[in-house]
């Protein structure tokens, strides 16, 4: 039986985790190693060394410590904009008419606009600790900059951000936000790089994308005296700082007397997922407990539910390692009319795992009911969604309308990752009428696919 | 001596204030009334039910009711974005080597971005509750008018925003908020008043003002059946609802044991500043304690430090009653060059007398030195502040810096009423250079006050 519910609930600072939770310790079976897609062998950790600060190298190699003591001085950045409230849609179920009980982890408070913030805080403080000169990094919609962009401020940090092409132009605000932070930023492609230099050739008016933007990054670091590569997403190291989140919603889920029937995340490289997820999966793992998780991906980049899992390159130069994942090809770019984030071949290697073991189920979703989401519960909640989180959003309603059907009181979690302030073009095209849906044919993923590396069944 | 206080207090729902503070009740001398422009008789509330709801024009007139109940439907509205968080400064204080102890009330954290929706909350409310078909209201920099959609889209009211019609150019994405929940908006001065088409006729190319915007929103409402006028901003009622700020504030910093010493708050019509300062000055009102309160406004539009103390309209296009207040005259408007908010003529009837009476102190700041204070905050604290609010905060570093000089370890409390994502368009041009400051002549105030209607000293 719950207890009485406020609205928002706020864990007290002494609540806050002073831990980070490492899932794979959990996992029965782990991902596979990334591997050097040169030799085919397991990448080591000091292979990463080049690329990542040791720090972070370390632990994305790291399987088998459970919990990972968050550094005083990144907690202390936490409590600028942590812990991020567990709210309770009291108004959206009112709307709904149903049963469920809606709980949603609301990570889009501060001023990056989302839960990226939790992994920039981290990222940005292990590279000053090391004494680096620099970072590098990209970004898509533009929350993992403006987030790192931010933390790099605040720890006097040098930062270059490689943003995609069609969201510089896009998103100008996001951009100026960037640089009020004092961080550099490049159009991807640009001629800055080989990678980019070799992309433009073949197609000089393209958009860019994430995995040409990791690319530019990745080079930029390792050829940049004292400048090493961070990303927002995917990395092994990225969710387990994102555990935070589902960390801080499970106490309070906790102190409420509540435990989640259904998890739902949305899904682009598996940060904000991954991060959510992380202590229900464990209890998963455990057979503690049986939530069900429920990934939602946009169905114009539909990698958990239409990709291969197999052996990729993270990025579109193919420069980085190999990765076992849910992927489209690491060449598959979604369709220019897709609006926000999301837009990654792949997924996370972790989440992959879990998803192709078993304990996680997807589903995708075409734009223009996400948008339809997001307005809905916009009007009914006060918050604007990012087109991100409106894929959660959509989840959501989905599962609390089968309730309504079966009359079944269930309690739905599911993550708010951050507000859509800058998508304000995406939202006039759906609100207009002129938003389109895209949804690639068999013979569109086909030609992704037919560009996989060849790697020999590893064991 | 002060407990250990967290980086961030949030109060819970229990703590929430049920009541709003009526600074009027305690004040020993009244602000003067409102006048009828054309008998020059003070309005009765009666007067005010064709413009305002009648629960709405009571509160207007209500000057010695001390607490009036927040209604239940209002409180719930509020729990979907306060309580507002109290915030210590840490890290601010720690980059000026300041001994004081730097609080500040964050009301930036909802989709309007700013502390306006806890008015629109309520006027959106009583509104629904007296069956009207619609209301109609100005806006500005755009957070009134989004914080009252969001409020008309969740009583299911329909709205009309008149916008200045330089933000409504310059600010397109705030424009989308606004029409995402639902709101019409039309660009001022317009074509559908009579009060717009005068003003354009004078001056076609006009950008627009808020008073004109007023004017045009009033005429509306009146001449539209059923429908009847808000405003976000210098009304009575208006700082009775903002009281929620200060005593929120109020109750956290006795939580810490802690009372401010200095006050800060940003000034342009008043909403924000009588609402965080309301409990305190009451204090102040009731010789219980001497806090120094300072109003912060822009040097461009400095009303309180320029202006004259004197009857004046309270709309460019003078249809509303005349309010006794500091104002630079009713046809005064910022330049251009003027980001931002805090663009009113006037200053709200009780704080005017307040200031008028000595309870109250005010400087104006030049924008690039308000630009200045914001990024260096963004940077040190990670939120990014709306212009208006950045007004506060250059306030509360002069006070900080002063107690650095001096050694003295005051508790400075101040209002960041808002955040800054839809400023970015001035952000650039800060960083960029461009960006210049304007501070009318004394030539320039004197023709808005030779506009002044004549009215024989009242009483």
């Amino acid at each position: 039986m719950a207890k009485k519910v406020p609205y928002r609930l706020y864990l007290s600072e002494e609540q806050m985790p002073r831990q980070w939770y490492n899932l794979r310790a959990d996992m029965k079976e782990q991902p596979e190693p990334m591997l050097n897609p040169a030799t085919l062998e397991p990448v080591k950790e000091e292979d990463l060394y080049p690329v990542f600060c040791e720090e972070l190298a370390k632990q994305e190699m790291d399987a088998t410590t459970r919990y990972i003591d968050i550094p005083g001085e990144v907690l202390e950045f936490y409590r600028m904009f942590r812990p991020s409230p567990l709210i309770r849609a009291y108004n959206l179920e009112k709307a709904l008419d149903t049963p469920a009980r809606i709980y949603f982890k609301f990570e889009g408070n501060n001023t990056s606009g989302s839960h990226k913030l939790n992994s920039a805080a981290a990222q940005a403080y292990y590279a000053k600790k090391q004494g680096l000169a620099g970072l590098t990094t990209e970004t898509g919609a533009g929350q993992w900059g403006t987030a790192l962009a931010e933390a790099c401020a605040f720890f006097k940090l040098p930062l270059i951000v490689y943003m995609v092409k069609c969201s510089y132009e896009q998103k100008p605000f996001r951009r100026s936000v960037i640089q009020t932070f004092g961080a550099e930023i490049i159009p991807s492609p640009s001629t800055t790089t080989k990678a980019g230099r070799a992309i433009l050739e073949k197609d000089p008016d393209t958009g860019g994308s994430l995995g040409c933007a990791i690319s530019e990054a990745v080079e930029k670091a390792v050829t940049t005296e004292g400048y090493r590569y961070v990303l927002g997403s995917v990395l092994n190291q990225v969710l387990l700082h994102q555990s935070v989140i589902g960390l801080e919603a499970k106490t309070a889920l906790e102190m409420l007397d509540e435990y989640p029937d259904i998890i739902v995340g949305c899904a682009g490289g598996g940060s904000n997922l991954g991060g959510l997820i992380a202590p229900f999966m464990q209890d998963k793992l455990l057979g503690k407990a049986s939530p069900r998780i429920i990934a939602v991906e946009p169905a114009s980049c539909p990698s958990l539910t239409r990709g291969r899992y197999a052996y990729d390159f993270c990025d579109t130069g193919q420069i980085t390692p190999l990765a076992k994942m849910y992927t489209l090809g690491c060449g598959f770019v979604p369709a220019p009319n897709h609006a926000g984030g999301l837009r990654y071949h792949g997924m996370a290697p972790i989440l992959s795992k879990l998803y192709h073991d078993g304990y996680m189920e997807a589903m995708a979703v075409e734009q223009t009911k996400v948008f339809e989401a997001a307005v809905f519960f916009a009007k009914h909640e006060t918050i604007l969604p990012a087109p991100e989180s409106a894929h959660a959003i959509y989840g959501a309603i989905a599962e609390a309308l089968k309730c309504k059907e079966s009359g079944e009181a269930k309690t739905i979690l599911f993550g708010l990752s951050g507000t859509g302030f800058f998508d304000m073009t995406a939202y006039e095209s759906f609100l207009n009428g002129t938003m389109t849906d895209y949804i690639p044919t068999d013979e569109d993923l086909e030609k992704g696919f037919a560009q996989l590396p060849k790697v020999p069944a590893f064991k």
